[in-house]
């Protein structure tokens, strides 16, 4: 009981150091781009996140060039109910190729310029590579159709460890953070959160995951739903940590630490697709001083995916039919900060250019 | 007379150089993209993008890095309406502002790794500049509530200037093109083509510009209904280039051009906000083997945009609720072709990174 205490101290701790938003800043960034060569507003959501930016680090247009997609992998013991189109196998697999570069969020992240750091939080295989971030917390969480997935303890844990990555890679520089996951039967989880957290149903909440087919769509809501039951959280929980312990999973749960901890950082967080939103929630409701600090990136193709975004305020800014997680559309996203941050910084205004106002 | 028939000629030539799309190639860019650690089509509008690439270009990852947006400047005869937010004298202002690198479009473009060339197709202003592409057709266009905005002739000329440009870009090794423009009441004119060119009403196809008003938009309609009426365009007129003339502008006619000679190049051209695809409307009614060849970015916040995208069986990546013009969301598309085609280039395949298949 002793390391739980600690563990959870040390959790509030970090959300104590969670700065509110500058609206000073915010508001002083909406004038300047208001004074640049353009409509006001018309850069849309760019401008958005060019005041969000200022809001975050109370500077106009704050040096965001070193940043990183925290890529968390843990496997799921509800995969035995046959949640998912891909073998269990396959989470370590991808880790591997994430540390030799061949992944898709390898190369996004390289188009980016941005690292990739890959963490084993909870893949049920050894793992040794010197690229990888070894903190495991659970070798695969257990069934969550039968038992809770991880125990408090684990989960508050796995948050921790969240935390603390950031807190390792902003000594090493990094300004800017974004979200990615790998763990087959990871949607089939994040469909519980979101069910439970939102009240959405488990028709609305579960899609297809890597393309599953309509039979085994079915099954997997019957799943969620029997997790849901079994977990007893068909009883309007209120606290997410037991909610994230029972149905959830330990990179979801480091997720939830890596945006708690970049907020605490005061670092601006991108938020990818389902998966990472789902942490996003939860991460929300933990602490919801955190919501200032995210930004959206994708609307992926799994179908609770809008709603659930909807649900913690978040509007996505690309359409690209997506649905492979890693952290992909997140990584796509920071070209849109890099815009709204080169904008701010390098546009003529009015009276420097000489163009008459409307 | 001669001059005339010349320059149609000219068109009809350009247009019989467009290969049909490379379907042999496309499909092997299929193939390829499904041997990548990634579920079959997880990857979305961005595998969509490789495949059209690929059928373009006959390759299964072209060489586009050598990138322009053509940024055409018009002025147009119905500001006299009062259908803008802002004065007419903001085009030339504009342009030098492009020429100086301070306007969003520059910023965006130095981003991406891409030319601006800003052409003077029809400015109602003298301009020189070092780096200006002088190719005026008019000094501005009539006031097409009145008469017809510009002549049959001057109208294919200016699509001819923009065929032009392109090929001189190519010859510069450009393989790659975004569409901008620069008007002030482009808005107004793009509104007219669509609404004649696609049956949406007035009230559909006419949106907020640069930002007026209720009244001011409740006139804006008014305007292009008289447009419409006065150059007796309500009588399901079919030809393109005749609607182009009466109630288009000649900024509008060079993106056409723009887009007929990327086609005509095989270059992919990537299609900006609600007056671009007014141009892409048109060329693929001049030439629907352009269709091909067209990329849509992002969705803008003018209102009758999407329906203008989907009468052209286009569907945008983005969702920036941007409204400024210039080839701002082209440009940033850039970064999701140049994501294309590294995840084709550099992503592992299950083989060869040893991941199982699903």
């Amino acid at each position: 009981m002793k390391l739980k205490h600690a563990l959870e101290t040390q959790l509030a701790e970090t959300i104590k150091q969670i700065k509110p938003f500058n609206e000073e800043a915010a508001e002083l960034a909406v004038k300047h781009s208001d004074s640049l060569t353009k409509p006001p507003g018309s850069l849309g959501k760019l401008e958005t996140i060019a005041r969000q930016l200022a809001g975050i680090s109370g500077e106009l247009w704050p040096d965001l060039s070193h940043k990183a997609v925290i890529v968390m992998a843990g496997d799921h013991g509800v995969c035995d109910e046959g949640v998912s189109a891909f073998p269990q196998a396959v989470t370590p697999q991808m880790v591997l190729n994430f540390l030799s570069g061949g992944a898709a969020v390898n190369v996004l992240a390289r188009q980016a310029g941005a690292d990739v750091v890959c963490v084993d939080i909870g893949v049920n295989e050894d793992l040794e590579h010197e690229q990888l971030v070894s903190r495991k917390v659970v070798r695969g969480t257990a069934n969550m159709a039968k038992q809770p997935a991880m125990t408090r303890e684990e989960a508050v844990q796995a948050i921790i460890v969240g935390i603390e990555v950031v807190n390792e890679q902003v000594q090493r520089g990094c300004r800017l953070f974004a979200t990615g996951e790998m763990g087959i039967g990871n949607t089939t989880a994040s469909a519980a959160l979101t069910t439970v957290l939102t009240g959405l149903s488990p028709e609305e909440s579960v899609g297809r995951g890597t393309g599953i087919n309509d039979e085994s769509w079915t099954n997997k809501v019957q799943v969620v739903k029997r997790a849901i039951a079994v977990n007893e959280l068909d009883r309007a929980s209120v606290d997410p940590i037991d909610v994230l312990a029972k149905v959830g999973g330990a990179e979801i749960a480091g997720l939830v630490g890596v945006i708690i901890g970049a907020a605490a950082n005061g670092c601006p967080v991108v938020i990818d697709g389902y998966i990472s939103s789902a942490a996003a929630l939860v991460a929300s409701r933990i602490a919801e001083q955190t919501l200032p600090f995210m930004i959206a990136s994708h609307l992926s193709q799994e179908q609770g995916h809008l709603k659930l975004l909807e649900s913690i305020g978040l509007l996505p800014m690309m359409q690209l039919e997506m649905r492979l997680g890693e952290g992909t559309g997140a990584v796509l996203c920071f070209h849109f900060i890099d815009a709204a941050l080169h904008l701010m910084n390098e546009m003529a205004t009015f009276e420097s250019a000489g163009v008459s106002k409307g």
